[in-house]
């Protein structure tokens, strides 16, 4: 099914030095592997080191399981933040929605027709609304009203449920619920959101109302990882879309899903190809 | 040379009532004009009624130099801000320079090249720096350097020349000085300013910084009247291009100049056609 | 729930002549109809005059269901090809469908969602591959396989399930069949299709195998009335996407999917809103 | 002034195999180079192998004027094209033009502003109009007006001045004359021309009036390397903007030269930046 199902892929960053693209590719090229795509990148003001790179594991002299082991000691040599992908074990996707159907739609649509190389176990809400839709694509979905009062042992029960699922990356496909700080902290970079506004102009709340208000000419939608301060995250995607004086709020919001359910699937397709780093609050993308 | 060289434009906003296209319509339809162009709307939430009309004045019964004073009454009863636009007297724009000439260099390109039906009696700058340029188009410059101390007087000189020369809109292409309230209010929405982000993301100072501090993966450039409110008056228009990592803040700033000057183009060639009305903060462009 | 509820919108077409908005606004004057938007566009190369005008019900002296007869008079007199669309009877569209689900999934969710103020009655498809889809949004799924022997015996049968829905817009959303020109000749400028490609560019066949194989930088999609000539009647939307070339052709394909739904409900929804006349092979978009 | 002073970049393809990435960052690591910059593919369909990379070349132990002999036996093993560019000689192009001025405009003042880290020792034209530009910005002009019957001593005029002047690239900026295939083979893959229409549609003459004829939504520019096949060569960059039915073939020839002019400065710069390599009659661009 997927074009990668052979490859290995390898995210890392570390302090700039020389020789660390040779010692790396030489790492995969001693090993018998075949480099297909090599993306680098040297952020000059930072001084920071960053590289993607997939190979054929097809005749690779180390098995998946034991790739982590031994790249270990040239990561810990370079100071590197790193993980290594093998394709054997998918990425593992929870979403998180609330009664906004657009863009879990999308990505269940997506899923099915095989454009994500994903298994997503399990859908997460504050509301029943949708569990038709996750029913229609033969996903769990589960539901944790969330109150002020229970708000935080709600939270320890999708941790719990996220953990015995052995969920990678968590989605707020326009879920309305915002997740306490200890709830992020706990999956770093691993918490991808969607905000219905060309970040940073209209942060917070009604967005498109905002938008509608100030009479801008160009209304865009922003994908990023969520941290603990609100629609601050690295930004991994955004776009954007015409509109005119006759466009009411109504006609923003509905050329705004349009927008969301996009830049929200382009923004999880480029994360679950490990194709993201975190540079402090920015992002380096290898499209 | 012009397309548009018979025609005159009406462009009018009032409180919305029944009947005013009809009898718009009407007044031209009964003086043997024939409409070539009308376009309406009517904003819901202000109750307010905006349209733009286009006929062809061959054979119409009034002379140009008569047409104001023949719709005068009717624009009275509809209690509406209004003007007529026939096509004999060009429309008359000054150009603010300061240093930076990507703009400047292609409105006048765009002058020579036939795209802008407009007169450009002169160039005001605060600097020496682009006098060859306007030298090559053959077009007035004029320095007036601008300190706190005489920026008073200087203003004073410039709207002086303005007068003198029948200057119908100033554009301020990058021009580095922020007028007076005074100046503004000289000429409301005659003026044409150019920021160089997606406006109201980044307003104020060094835009470029700060999209590059943020991450973000576009940046915009937004044209808009110039109001007492720096950076808030009404958007005529805004466009957009893409950036990612690679790109450093010197990259961003030659991409944008890209944007800048077509943009406010774009915004010039809309104001000049008499394709623009202003509803409060918001504009409403007629393409 | 719609906003339009209380409209009426006249879609006309007929050779130029002075006097014509102000003979058709007056007519909706008189009756106490207040117009909410009116535009008009004449086309100096063929002088034709084309015009879409819409206005409030609420008061307006004649009912719904009278307004044609009404109308017909002025109508003849110009010898104008024209339709009346009173809110009242909501457009009903039949779509069909082959064994793709992209199109239809995004058309039924935008339905069910709002956006498209119509009714879908039944799908009509040459496979059952997409009963479930339609059966999720409970509407009516018809499998006419087609053969080379039994094609015209299948569209008479088609023709009158149309018929006695009283269809009036069929969409093909990724249809693989070719109607017929007499199937085409039953409902002119009412068949609305989808082509893969930015025509005239890749018509026929593998469009995205043919722009992988020219090395294009840029795909896109085209929504279009169908005539007798494949891919050649008038083009409503078009819309595009870059591609590089990490681009596989599977990777176009993606890609072309998310151009491929957007346009045509793009298109879709500009049809049902009244919005495109046909001006010879090409089309006047009031948008 | 150019960021990329103290660069090298070496661009290459061959047959694909395992190592020569490893290679050739050995390469340039054992000579103490710091690669800033790699980008690597692998087209699966061809088997061919592409690779962009670029190095400090502060404290390299080879000086500039030895890295091709240094790096030519690796080169040769590979069975490999390739070329290095160290950035101590700036590449040279000629631009030939006629009497369109927007491209030429465009790209001299993008080279005055910085952008282009390029010489720009004359322009060709077969015709005078151009001068008085290419004065203002002190760059030579030379006058070869072509017939069919002196074309074929022109071209051999032509190529020696441009042999005299070492030109690297040739920019066919809107030049109307069919290049002879003698004189593109003499500068295979460094002649590039830009096309006014998205291209493979409307190849030919009058793209702009193919295009209003057909009525399309939206219109092109094609920037590509020039072949013996008139607009068949391996395209670099498209850019499209849109269009409606109320463009003339006039407004379309004005949108257009905005798209002309930024489509051939991106393919140039993309092109002196070394990021661009054909495979076959398609382009790899290493962006």
């Amino acid at each position: 099914m997927s074009p990668h199902s052979s490859l290995a892929t390898l995210l890392l960053s570390c302090p700039d030095r020389t020789g660390l693209v040779s010692r790396i590719s030489h790492f995969i090229f001693e090993r018998g592997g075949n480099i297909l795509d090599l993306d680098e990148h040297v952020d000059r003001e930072s001084g920071k080191f960053f590289i993607r790179v997939s190979w054929n594991m097809d005749g690779f002299s180390i098995p998946s399981d034991e790739l982590e082991s031994a790249f270990g000691p040239l990561a810990r040599e370079f100071g590197a933040q790193w993980r290594i992908h093998a394709a054997e074990r998918r990425h593992r996707v929870a979403i998180f929605v609330s009664r906004y159907d657009h863009c879990l739609q999308d990505i269940l649509w997506r899923h099915r027709a095989g454009e994500l190389d994903i298994d997503i176990p399990l859908i997460i809400s504050n509301h029943p609304d949708l569990e038709p839709l996750a029913r229609y694509y033969g996903i769990a979905y589960h539901v944790f009203p969330v109150t002020p009062d229970n708000k935080r042992e709600q939270e320890e029960r999708e941790l719990q449920l996220l953990g015995e699922h052995e969920i990678d990356t968590v989605v707020l496909a326009r879920y309305m619920q915002v997740l306490s700080e200890r709830f992020v902290a706990e999956m770093p970079e691993r918490i991808i959101n969607i905000h219905h506004s060309f970040l940073p102009a209209f942060s917070g709340a009604s967005p498109y109302r905002q938008a509608y208000e100030r009479g801008v000419k160009i209304i865009g939608a922003t994908s990023h990882y969520v941290t603990s301060e609100l629609d601050e995250g690295p930004i991994i995607e955004q776009d954007i879309v015409r509109v005119s004086h006759r466009d009411a709020v109504r006609d923003m919001i509905r050329k705004g899903r349009d927008l969301e359910r996009l830049v929200l699937a382009r923004a999880l397709s480029l994360h679950v190809e490990h194709r993201v780093l975190c540079n402090g609050r920015k992002t380096i993308v290898f499209e």
